[in-house]
């Protein structure tokens, strides 16, 4: 059995039982370095394989293959396996090989936009259009084209990969796309290590988020027009048609 | 403190550690009946209180004016307790509160998007939009405007409350939308019940989805143009600069 698991954020309380269980049951736990740094306490005298970050193409297939020896193996994603995670590289790898999807199980896990919106308070209680500026398998067009139909129909935007070393103005980027078509005044957020050391939350206006720097380890928010700030919490109301205004009138 | 507990989707496992402790702690539940009947045997001896479905306003005032009292109470929502969620609802209810937001406490929780798209494969591997067809709240033309945005920028589409005995013909009208955009034999899939009696998964085509019914308890993905059925799995590749693809050649 080769699980794909989810882990959460970063803390152990943020992990599913589900995730818990597999990750105990396995024989070997194969991750990302700063991954496995992350888990390996909570599961002691695990044997863990670790990759380092680009080798995400090798990870999967050493995973593959240690489980054809017959062993229980995990392969670890922080939050959701699924969501910008490793689950379908595992799956187009693994095309080939009779009969291995019915081996392969993705365990689900809470999603940076789910932990995140947690800290800010309730950015994403209405739609919301999840979108990586990682530039790496997707041209610059379509993330742009993405960013700029969420502004136009003014969608809440949840921006995973936001910066790193080579794109570090992506978020600027980004902001601008959506300043053509929102306010300036617009609610916005994010938060940094989301169940790790040094987790920081910052509900903030869009025009002050084009003009911050924030690194690969945050994730970001861009409100509505209907996002409110209350109480330093980011707030996106259920509807349009008002729940409490309805009332107060 | 008020903790608004996403429990997930519907099994104690795949609920987080954190929500099971903050249950554990609470002297009070607090939650619609269909999901206390779903908690309600995990916590045996537990003070739980219930209230009908479309009562979710008169819910949050209740849980607001226990914990007044000096109860811990906890208000559960299935999934993410923001995402769709009640959350956002107590920060705008308790806003005249003095002082209240500090002791409200979001606990997040697996959404539907990602637990659903586990049991799927991997159908949020790349950017999506979710958006919910209820216009209970939300004007249909803006619910629609949002579809077309999605159809038209080639981004997956994750479904929420895709049907009601009201709005048995939404999902059909979404479905048409995307039509205009996106080729009949794009990789579709919903899932029901997930955690719960009844799970199912499908994975289908979106002239196929056109014609399904389903239920509230059902969550729908369409697929972007590379969006593939491998061996039965809903899977999305990470990106348009095809990984494997790229090797292959
Ligand atoms: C390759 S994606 C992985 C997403 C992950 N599978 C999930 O569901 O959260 C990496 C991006 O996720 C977000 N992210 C993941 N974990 C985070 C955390 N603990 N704190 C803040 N952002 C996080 C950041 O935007 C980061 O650049
Ligand atoms: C009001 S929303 C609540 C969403 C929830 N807060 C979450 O994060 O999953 C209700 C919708 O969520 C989806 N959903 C929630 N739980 C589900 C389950 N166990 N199985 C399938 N769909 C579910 C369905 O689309 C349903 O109509």
């Amino acid at each position: 059995m080769l699980y794909i698991v989810g882990f959460g954020p970063g803390s152990y309380e943020q992990m599913t039982v589900e995730a818990d269980r597999a990750l105990q049951e396995s024989d070997l736990i194969i991750g990302y370095t700063t991954y496995v740094d992350i888990i390996r306490p909570w599961f002691p005298g695990k044997e863990f394989l670790v990759t380092p970050m680009k080798q995400e193409k090798e990870r999967c297939r050493i995973a593959i293959e240690e489980e054809k020896k017959g062993k229980k193996v995990s392969l670890v994603c922080s939050g959701d396996s699924g969501i910008y995670g490793m689950a379908s590289l595992v799956y187009e790898l693994a095309e080939q090989e009779e009969g291995f999807a019915e081996r392969i199980h993705v365990i689900a896990g809470v999603t940076a936009a789910a932990s995140g919106g947690a800290l800010l308070g309730a950015p994403l209680s209405h739609d919301f259009l999840t979108v990586s500026l990682s530039d790496l398998l997707t041209p610059m067009e379509v993330i742009q084209n993405r960013i700029r139909s969420g502004a136009e129909s003014d969608t809440v935007l949840c921006i995973y990969n936001p910066s790193s070393r080579k794109r570090g103005d992506y978020l600027r980027m980004a902001c601008d796309i959506v300043l053509e078509k929102r306010s300036g005044q617009t609610v916005c957020g994010y938060v940094q290590n989301i169940g790790r050391e040094g987790e920081k939350a910052v509900v903030t206006t869009l025009e002050e988020l084009r003009d911050t720097q924030v690194d690969m380890f945050t994730t970001v928010f861009i409100g509505n027009s209907h996002t409110r700030n209350i109480h330093g919490k980011m707030v996106t109301p259920r509807g349009y048609r008002l729940e409490t205004e309805k009332e107060r009138a």
